[in-house]
Formats: C-alpha cells, sequence, structure tokens
C-alpha cells in the first residue's frame, strides 16, 4: 500500500482549470517563469522529494521524536539528511527574491507545495515553517544589511529561524507580554525573557538559528502597542555569516506533545542575548499582522494535508478490508466476504474526507492568489482589494479547512475500525498531528471572533458584501448545465441567509456584544460551508466541460462532479444546526453562573 | 488543581430524582440491600478509591505504558498496588451472585460505578471490564463446576478475565472466524488460532487469567452459526484454584497504540491449549449477543467520564487562566485580563461538555435500569419488554455518548488552547483515551446498522413507536411549569419528526436496501439528540422543583435548567443538518465507482 501520493492532478485542476492560474502567474512580476510547465515540473519535482524522501522518514520520527540534552536538541534519525536535500533542492528559496539567493516565485507557489510536505510529515515540515516566516519578516522590515546577511542564509536554507511570540502567561493576548529588550550603546539590544512554544527554537538541523523575536522596549507604551521586532540568531556573525560568539539564547526545555514529535517544541530563555531592532520601535505587532494571513494560509493548508493523508489511506485500506456482505446483495463473490468500500456509511465517511481536502485545497489556492496579488500587484486599488479579501476570508480557511481536516483524519481513523487506533498503520498519527492545527497560528474560536468581529461587523459587512455580489455575479454570467442547477439553487438561498445572518447578528450585538462571541464559530463554520458550496459547484461546473474533452481523465472530471452532489447533499445542510445556534444567541450561553457550572 | 473530582452528587440526581432508583430497587430481589443510603455509601467509598488511589496512576501509566518481554507482560509501576487495593474493596464482586461470593447487588450499579473508574484512569480501568463480561458469561452459561472454579476466582478479584473475539481478519464480521477447537478425550478441547486486540490478555496483576475464547468445533456449521464459547485458562486448576500446568497459551505481542496505554492489549496465540466447553455447543455467538448489552453500556459511559473529566478539567484552568477582556467591558478590573470563562464561546464548549456529560449519564442509568429489569424482574412481560427497550436504545447508547464524549473531550483541550495540546495537562490524553470508544464493542457505524436495520427498521418500528408513546404520555402526564413549555413543543415535534424519517427511510429501504446503511449515522446521531432532548428537559423539570426545597443545592438545580436551556437552543439543532443528509438519501454515496474515488 502506497504510503501517500502526492495529488499532483488535482492541484494543477485547482490552480489551471478552477482559478485561472496561469492568466494570473501572466500578470505578475514574478509570475514570469511561472508558466504552467514550469509549475507542473516545480510541482513533480517536490512531489517526489516528499513521496520518496520525507515520508520515509515520517513515522519514525513519530516514534523516536527529539531528545533534549543540556541545551541541546537532536531531531530523529535521517532527518539531518532529509533536510539537507530539502535544502539541496533549493525548496527554502522557491518564493524568494532573486537578490537574495531567492528563485523569486511567486508566493502562493510556496503555499501551494506545502500540503505535500505536511502530508509527507508535519513534523519535518515544520521546521520550514518559522523559517518562511522569517524570510517574509526580514525582506520587509530589515535594513538592507540585515536582508543581505540573515535572508540570504535562511534563503538558502543554511540557517534555519523561528518566530517567538508566545510567553507562558500570554499565547492570544500578547499584549501582556513582558520579554524586554534594552537599548545598547552601539545600537545593539540586550533581549531577556522566556519564550514558550517555540517551532524549532533549538535543534541540529543547521549550523545557526535566528529568531525572530517580540519584545518591549524600556519606554515601550503598554499593551500591544509597545511591541517591537528583535533579530536574535543563537550565533553572532559577521556581515558574511561565518559564525562568531554563541549568543545567550538557550533552549530550556522540548515539550512533551499530543503529536508532531519530529518537531521540536522549544521553551527558549533569553538571558540579555543581543538583538538587533527589526523595523521600527514599537510596531512590533502591527508587523507580525501583515504576515498572519500568510500564515493562517500555511496553517488552514495544513488541514488540507491531514484530509488528504487520511483520505488516501483509509480509501485504499476500504477496498481492501473484507468484511460483511453489501445490504443490496454480495458483490465479491469469489472472497470470504466483501470490501467494506461497498458498505454506504464507509463511502460517506470516504467522501466526507474528499469533499474536504478538495474543497478546502481549492479555497485555499483561491486565497494564495488574493496573496500574490497583495503582494505584486501594480494597481494599489487591486492590492487594497486582494488585501481586503484576504482579510475577509483567511480566517474562515484557517478555522475550517483545519477543523474539518481534523474531522477528515477522524474519519480515515474510523474506516480502519479498531486497527486504526493501532500505531503502525499511521492513521493514529495523522489524527494526532491534525489536532495542533486547530490550536496554534490562533484557536478556532480567536480566527471566529477576527472573522465576525473585526472581519464583518466593525465594517458593516462591507468587505463580506463585495465578496457575495462578486459570487452573484459570476454566477450569473455562466452558462450553468440544467443538472447543475439546483446545486446552484441551494448556493444562492445559503449566501442570502448568510447575509440576514450577519445583520441578525448585528442588530443583536447593538445592545449586547456578547451575542458576537456567543455566534461567532458557529458563523465561521457557517460560513466555511458555504464558500465550500460555491468551489464544490465551481468544480463540477469546470469538470463537466473538461470531461468531454479528455476521456483520459474521465473518472477524475466525474468524480469532482459526484463529490460537489454529495457535498451538497450532506455536508452542506449542516448550516441549518448552525443557523438555528445563531439564532437562538447569547442568552443560554452567559446566563449561568461560575458558580453554577461548578455546582457539583 | 483537582485532577478529577466523582460527581456523586449527580450520580445521585440522575438516580434518585429523575429516574426513581430507590422504588426500582426496591421491586428487585437484588435490590433489598440496594437501598438510597447503602447506594449513596457505596458511591462513596468507590468514589474516594478513584481519586485517591486511581488517579495518582494514571498520568504515568500512559508515559510508561506496559511493556512486553517473552511473552511476559508488565503493567506500569502501581498499576498492581492498585489492582490490590480495587480487589481488596470488594469492588469486583459488587453485582455478583451471592453464592460465588458477591455482594448481590443490582447489576446497574456496577454500570454506574464504572464511570468514576474510567475518568479517573481509563487505561487501569480496562483490567475490570474483561473481568466482567467473563463474569456475566460464565454466570449465565457456566456448569456448577465452572462456576464454582472460574466465577468464585473471578469475583473475589485473585484471577483476572478476558473475551477473545477478534481475529486478524475479522472484527466486526464474526462469521470469518477460523480459531478451531478439537475435541479431546476425556471432554476437554485443543483450541489452535491467533485472537487479536485482546484486553489484558497477558499481565502481571493476578495470577491466573481466565480467556473466553469464540472458537470453531470441526463439524461446525459455516459462519456466525458454527461458533461455541471456551474457557481457556493460562494456568490449568484443581477444582480449588490450586494453579497446575502452564496451558499453552501465549501473548505474542502488545499493540502500540493512540491511548489507553496502560492496558495491555494483546496478540494471544493458542497452540493447541486445553479449553473447556462453556454452554452448548456452537451457540457462542447468541451467548455473546446476551451480553453485548451490557458490554455496549459499559462502553458508553465511558463516553460520560471521558466528557466528564474534561469539563472539571477546562472549566477549572477556564476560570484561572486570564486572557484578553470581555467584549462587554473588563470583568476582571485588579487582573491584567479576565479569566477565559467570561467569553461566550469558551462558555458554549464548557456547556457543550456539560450537556453531554450529564445527559448521557442519564441515558445510561436509564438503561442500566432496564438491564435490571429485563435481568430480574418475576415478570415475563417486564423482563421482555424491557430487553426491547435496551435492544433499542443501547446502540445509540453506546455510538451516541462515545462520539459526543469524544467531542467534548475535544472540547476540553480546545479551552486550554496550545497548552492542550503539551501532555502535561492530561487533556490530550482524555483524548487520546476516548478515541478507542467509538471503535471497540461495534464501531459507530455498526451500531447504527444494528439501530436501523434490526432494532427499527426489521420489526416495523414496533419498539420505537413504543417508546415513543411512553415518552408522549409521560409528558402529557406531567404538570410542566410555563417557562419550560416551548422546550416541550420542540420536543414533541422533534419526536413526530423522528417517527417521520423512520417511514420515510423504510419507504426508501423497500426500493433500496443501501438506503438504510446511508441514513444509518445520521439517524443514531438523530435519535441521541432527540432522546438527550428528553433527559435535559426531564432534568429541568425535576430541578425546578427541587430548587425550591433544597436551597443549600440551588446552584446545582440551577445549573440544570440553565444547561437544558442551552441544549436545546445550541444542540438540539444540529438534528437539522442530520435530517436533511438522511432525507438526501443514498444516491450520491454510492453511485461514484471506486476508480472515480481513487481517480489521481
Amino acid at each position: 500500500m502506497t504510503e501517500y501520493k502526492a495529488q499532483t492532478t488535482d492541484m494543477l485542476f485547482a490552480m489551471n482549470d478552477v482559478l485561472d492560474y496561469a492568466e494570473h502567474y501572466a500578470s505578475l512580476p514574478s509570475g514570469a517563469d511561472a508558466t504552467p510547465d514550469i509549475v507542473h515540473a516545480v510541482l513533480n519535482e517536490y512531489a517526489k522529494l516528499c513521496e520518496n524522501v520525507i515520508v520515509p522518514i515520517n513515522r519514525h520520527g513519530d516514534e523516536e521524536g527529539c531528545t533534549w540534552q543540556e541545551g541541546q536538541v537532536k531531531t530523529p534519525t535521517g532527518y539531518k539528511e532529509a533536510y539537507e536535500q530539502y535544502r539541496e533542492g533549493g525548496w527554502p528559496s522557491l518564493s524568494s527574491s532573486i537578490e537574495v539567493g531567492g528563485q523569486g516565485l511567486p508566493a502562493s507557489l510556496s503555499k501551494i507545495v506545502c500540503e505535500m510536505l505536511v502530508s509527507a510529515s508535519p513534523g519535518f515540515a515544520l521546521y520550514t515553517a518559522g523559517q518562511s516566516g522569517a524570510i517574509e519578516t526580514i525582506a520587509e522590515y530589515g535594513s538592507e544589511q540585515q536582508r543581505a546577511l540573515y535572508e540570504t542564509k535562511l534563503v538558502s536554507g543554511e540557517w534555519n529561524a523561528t518566530m517567538c511570540l508566545t510567553e507562558p502567561h500570554c499565547g492570544t493576548d500578547l499584549g501582556l507580554m513582558k520579554t524586554k529588550a534594552e537599548p545598547q550603546v552601539g545600537g545593539t539590544y540586550k533581549v531577556t525573557g522566556t519564550k514558550i512554544f517555540i517551532t524549532g527554537g533549538e535543534h541540529d538541523l543547521t549550523d545557526n538559528i535566528v529568531h525572530i523575536v517580540l519584545a518591549r522596549l524600556p519606554d515601550a507604551p503598554q499593551g500591544t502597542k509597545g511591541i517591537s521586532l528583535f533579530i536574535v540568531p543563537k550565533f553572532l556573525s559577521d556581515d558574511d555569516g561565518n559564525l562568531g560568539q554563541r549568543n545567550s539564547v538557550h533552549c530550556g526545555s522540548i515539550e512533551k506533545k499530543m503529536g508532531v514529535k519530529a518537531s521540536a517544541t522549544c521553551v527558549m530563555n533569553f538571558d540579555g542575548a543581543t538583538g538587533f531592532l527589526l523595523g521600527t520601535e514599537n510596531e512590533g505587532l502591527k508587523a507580525m499582522f501583515t504576515f498572519m494571513n500568510a500564515a493562517r494560509i500555511a496553517t488552514a493548508t495544513q488541514g488540507v494535508s491531514h484530509a488528504e493523508f487520511g483520505y488516501q489511506k483509509s480509501l485504499n485500506y476500504a477496498k481492501e478490508r473484507l468484511q460483511m456482505r453489501a445490504l443490496s446483495g454480495v458483490k465479491n463473490p469469489s472472497g470470504p466476504a466483501d470490501p467494506i468500500i461497498v458498505h454506504p456509511d464507509v463511502r460517506r465517511m470516504l467522501l466526507t474526507q474528499k469533499a474536504f481536502a478538495e474543497g478546502n485545497r481549492l479555497l485555499n489556492y483561491y486565497l494564495a492568489k488574493q496573496l500574490d496579488i497583495a503582494l505584486e500587484s501594480k494597481s494599489e486599488i487591486e492590492r487594497l482589494a486582494a488585501k481586503t479579501r484576504l482579510d475577509l476570508l483567511t480566517p474562515i480557511a484557517k478555522a475550517f479547512s483545519t477543523e474539518t481536516g481534523y474531522e477528515s483524519a477522524n474519519f480515515a481513523m474510523q474506516c480502519f475500525g479498531g486497527h486504526g487506533y493501532i500505531r503502525e498503520w499511521g492513521v493514529e498519527q495523522n489524527v494526532r498531528d491534525a489536532r495542533i492545527a486547530m490550536l496554534y497560528e490562533g484557536t478556532t474560536g480567536i480566527q471566529a471572533l477576527d472573522l465576525l468581529g473585526r472581519k464583518v461587523l466593525a465594517n458593516n459587512a462591507h468587505s463580506l458584501i463585495a465578496y457575495t455580489n462578486e459570487l452573484r455575479a459570476y454566477w450569473s454570467s455562466v452558462d450553468l448545465p440544467e443538472s447543475l442547477q439546483p446545486q446552484l439553487n441551494k448556493l444562492l438561498n445559503y449566501i442570502d441567509t448568510w447575509l440576514g445572518a450577519t445583520h441578525n447578528i448585528g442588530e443583536r450585538a447593538k445592545q449586547n456584544m456578547e451575542e458576537v462571541g456567543a455566534a461567532s464559530v458557529s458563523y465561521l463554520m457557517l460560513s466555511g460551508h458555504i464558500l465550500l458550496a460555491h468551489f464544490w459547484l465551481q468544480s463540477a461546473f469546470v469538470a463537466i466541460n473538461k470531461q468531454k474533452e479528455n476521456i483520459e481523465k474521465k473518472d477524475f472530471y466525474l468524480a469532482k462532479v459526484e463529490t460537489a452532489r454529495f457535498y451538497f447533499d450532506h455536508l452542506l445542510p449542516r448550516c441549518e444546526g448552525y443557523l438555528a445556534s445563531i439564532h437562538a444567541g447569547a442568552d443560554s450561553m452567559m446566563s449561568i453562573t461560575e458558580a453554577q457550572l461548578a455546582a457539583w
């Protein structure tokens, strides 16, 4: 049984057939080299790396985990060699500027290929996540000298990097941050404090690790407006990157976690470590927000990775595992029982995974396209529109893709019956690894508040209305086959319902702000289901046309039409539950007292 | 922070105030000694054991796990001592016959107290599960001699036991079973075959382990009608239980699992092991079915245990963790932020856990009461009615309690944010431990098929109609306060909808049997949500009256009323999604081909 097959066919379908990436890339400064042929080749090369080099280290990475001894972290056997191959393939540099040694391809392409790396090994993939964040941050805010030194070393993959935000008492609420940075003679800073949950804070994959640290200057305003960014490398270096003195930042311990065990999650102690200001004083959090959309799209993509991995494993198993006969009569007369794929409930679990994997893939590619436009378009209006769209949809994608990714991973396990609980099959690891994505980069609850409070109600639903108008205009403009008309009617009805629910919450929030929090997660899940209805209908529509011209891939296209139908029949109706909960409001959440909750 | 507090107050509320257990026990032969005072004392003693002896071994049992060496299994440090205290407390004998050394209390009481043991340590609790199954099986089918030897030793806890059903190629489909039993001169049998997933198949807690093994006689009919039951002890003994020859049954390995790591899950090799026929030849599976209801209620109770454990942990955390300010204004002005319990979405997650823990507790106690009646009532009509009710509701309780128990465990973790993913808090262990309950003793899918196919449609919904008539009659008979009337209307509407959906599926199944499988899980989840609506309304109704007379527990009773309101507002509406999926039918699950599913 193949462990994992990169879904390049579907990735290209999403990019080229549904979302017009060819045209999109042609319009971007960075897209000159990103022709369909090149993109195809990039995906194929990356797929090979993932299937042949990364997949083989995944399972034992989970078993072996990382070890910590006297401040040093050892990654699992084979991880250093795999990282070396990843680096030699030039993958850290895919979307980075040519001037720092990058390949200068569009930002979206990095997000897109990432899916494969996470399916292949979520623990390994996390060593590349801090890397991307740091590269993007230094590229935007670094001085020329900082870019030449740090960005170059990171883009080449010689050095690795982290983002140091969380402290023991502050995760979501960064305003409570205590880590301080004191200015020194000569323009450097002494950074002191403890950061936790630092992914790849210490390891043996690279000679140096560059920490991007959020800290407070002595005279900084209170709360989130007093946070600045600092570069704190593990080893100080000269301008050419020749390593010098060991900096006083050390890994105090690593966490024992539910999953992603191959990734070292570190407590980092900064004891007057030498740091360099990155960007403007007290504008650290603003800088973080710039990159949060990118980081959240990357996390959303992890939801796709887990759904895809589980789907493949459980589909293969369901075709082979013989158990019981179909209720409608024997399907495998020569065997002692039928393969379990004949049973409708097994198909329900498989189709749910497929619907979420492929639906969320499209949603995330749509966002990745907006990310390119926001970064690169020559038109300020286009950049702003893309940014607004990203702001609106990114929290949905992050929370919805990871929630449904986890649900999918659980369905994969369920298809295996009791065998799914045993480690050797790898599907329980997928569940454990998938679980973190609903927590980090802002929990589902935080995404939901961001969506409903900040991105929808705070601007009178302006950007939501703009988006839904665009959806309506799109569906008016296409010549839809009669067979898809009932699905379109459902989608258009739900778009109305979505706007109606928004208005309703907005009105109630005028009386009681807690209505926003009470409705938020149901509202986000409702939004996600409606978005996926749009993307599934679009997939079916495109596929119906494509299957006529491409006989060879007929099954692939027909699967799109069938899965869309399943999605509208069996998953979209969950909206009804979310709507009823939204309309029921905050009262029965808020009226119970703490004493009553704990009355036992 | 307390790790776990046994919920004796709520257990007694469910038993005495809602379900009239006092009257029920008074009517049972075994209930003479089960007065409210004795029951209260039993719960308190069991609670002490769980809180003081079992909780402390839980976390490190997960970390250390079991080890296998040359056929021997070592349980985690402290497990043998804890088992000794469990045994000395007389807990294995609670519901067993006095004639074999038991305490002769009603069967329900064993099921009820079990919840605490599983909350305290799911891994430890599993060593008592095979015990109960074997005791019940031998009590029902054993010869006098077998009962005197094996049941006595098991009831005293000196020996432990397993149930050996599953084989590598057959879990659900026991008709495929291959293990064989060959008759020997002298009336014994040689049992040969491999059994997997044997909970507690080998360990160091007791001197002997008694395996109840399903196997085929040489001339047995094919399929499930050719299965017999055998007693295969690890050590053969004389009639007084003095150990003799080591039997040729050995543990080949133990599984590495996602959770319940303190429990040894064994591959058991029977190499011509000496076995003793238990009950009648070829009627082994029938015997198993007799006890399946009891085993499934026990598993359903595990769902309650996990929801309860997670609820307590996350409630305590939510009261202490300071992060952000309430949207409606500062609630904790003297602190740097408000405790997260002020946020509506955190309350939503807490109330969901509370609603499922306490709602499922009532459902399971209702079933445990039916179990007593089915076992003990002098009236055959009552026994049959209780058996029919059990048959109908047990698959719902098993699947619904464990699915919502897992959901609850995940919500507990979500309340902790990123900290929940770290092992030290124990909430991720709760998620991993809870996951197995949806798989063993029949997966959710199997329970759903059993419910809809066998228990509902096969008898023209006769027993469902009888049950819903009883519910309607109950609600017509009570004098409900005006404030609960809207909830009653919702409940009665959903009862109509439930019957309507049943009829609708039945009609479609006449054309296509796959409609049953396609609707089954949604139907089961719909049924579970409606059952809990009944039990929550009943709780609120009882609590409204009780709070007037019991000022001291006012908060406890008001919490019932508030949680019922939350349940009707925010959880019951999920039914709408299930209903829509049921009505959409099998077509979009079945029409996609295997080739299309794998077209990549």
